[in-house]
């Protein structure tokens, strides 16, 4: 096999900001499912995760950048979450997500997971930043701003 | 490699009951924890399903036996979960299950993860019996009946 | 939140062929690590099938529909895969497929991550089609067709 | 829920040595099984790195320990495996591992995945001891001892 040729130019999937919300496509793959045919209750919880480090990543957000600087990272502090409707093999998933309040050291997100206009899962979730020795910590000043201007764009909308 | 003198005997593991409390242990493995050095939030919805398989399992009900005859399966309808301490690799953790509340087709637990007497997470979970073309169905008869017992022994203690 | 504006134009993430070769990005999420801070083994694995999913998709195969045909399904026969760079958090990954032979009941093919121009694990793999009661069977005759030309492309080439 | 009568004897699974084989027990969940009814293939990976970890902490080896004093970790090299027969759930495996080969850096073994007599999976593993950087290292003094009692063990078998 030549690899030299490679396209690298083949960007991973990537979400987009849609006003307020942020939109994340995932598609459902054997991984995904267990033997009932049906994704898995605890892997949607990775699908709002990548989610999530979209929307951050759009928002100029370095995560690896903050981790390697010792900086801290973001770690979930709770959720709640609602099966509505199964998601099935190669099913075309949206994850909607919004954040909810900001606070010093955590954000509050709202999430759900689309497929087409049926809602398969409903979420609310809360991370926290946390320093490298695991205690909470305020998150980064940017960071604040990019969510505060999110948080703006939803009110206004 | 000789393996005809195979210990047939080594059993996987399994909890029991304490009481009207179900305890399954496990312990945390690399694929349990993410580069933040703690397990990551969705592994812990892993070992609740695994308890609950156990606590079944313990109870008398069969899940396999029931896929292979169409009768149904446990789907996961909603949980809230809040992670209060970090685990870390080798952690010894039990997980203490009870169930909460019996419906004609769902069951709720409650159900903690705990490292000693540190509780590291702290979750409410609605399961529903589901017939295998994904709709609600009640439970059997049998499993009704096993998890009344339970719901007896908690509210006697 | 207002999901009735939805983008429902919004894909996910798939994969395009050049030439011979299926090429299928992938980005590094925190569920992919472990503590060590890199991508945990078993999870290339998961890389290498979404990326064998998506081949098939585009060459018109609809795993879906065939499951729920009773047609069958592709189950993993062997593999072997050398692990030579890790990946990391945020890492920009594309796995490189491409068909090496194909048999009546199985398709054998070779896998790469690569990280740019950096090979982060290099597979072989031999996938199986197999019955719904789990017998090997002859692969769908458009299944072999759809391989056939891949593979007279990679001889071309 | 009173928790303070915890059980706290309650020991996680641990597998044994017999001879120079060392024994690891699991059951299968819902959780490693796909839509097709059966373990997931890359699932089959995380029993033998659970078993490697168990086989370490059998032989005195602290792996928590040298993560945290920044000696370093093992990281799977290369592996090549094949899928013989499934598993479903509920299924009690045995892995059965073996060293085969000690080097200064690195150990080969020989792990398969038994349902009583029947071999699921047979595979062969190389992990490498890994400095925090990232670079091959030594593994330590009192680990690689452990791993020549162990091969003297075998040979003597």
């Amino acid at each position: 096999m030549q690899c030299s040729f490679m396209n690298t130019h083949l960007k991973p999937p990537s979400g987009l900001f849609d006003g307020p919300l942020h939109l994340f496509p995932v598609r459902v793959y054997y991984e995904d499912t267990d033997l009932s045919g049906i994704v898995y209750h605890a892997n949607y919880l990775k699908w709002l995760e990548r989610a999530r480090s979209d929307m951050l990543r759009l928002l100029g957000i370095d995560q690896r950048q903050a981790v390697d600087d010792g900086v801290g990272y973001y770690a979930v502090a709770d959720l709640s979450i609602r099966y509505i409707a199964p998601a099935r093999l190669d099913d075309e998933v949206v994850v909607v997500s919004q954040p909810a309040e900001l606070g010093a050291a955590s954000v509050r997100l709202h999430q759900r997971a689309m497929r087409g206009n049926d809602m398969l899962a409903d979420a609310a979730i809360r991370v926290g930043f946390i320093s490298p020795d695991g205690r909470p910590r305020r998150q980064p000043q940017g960071w604040r701003q990019a969510f505060q201007t999110l948080l703006a764009a939803k009110d206004a909308a």
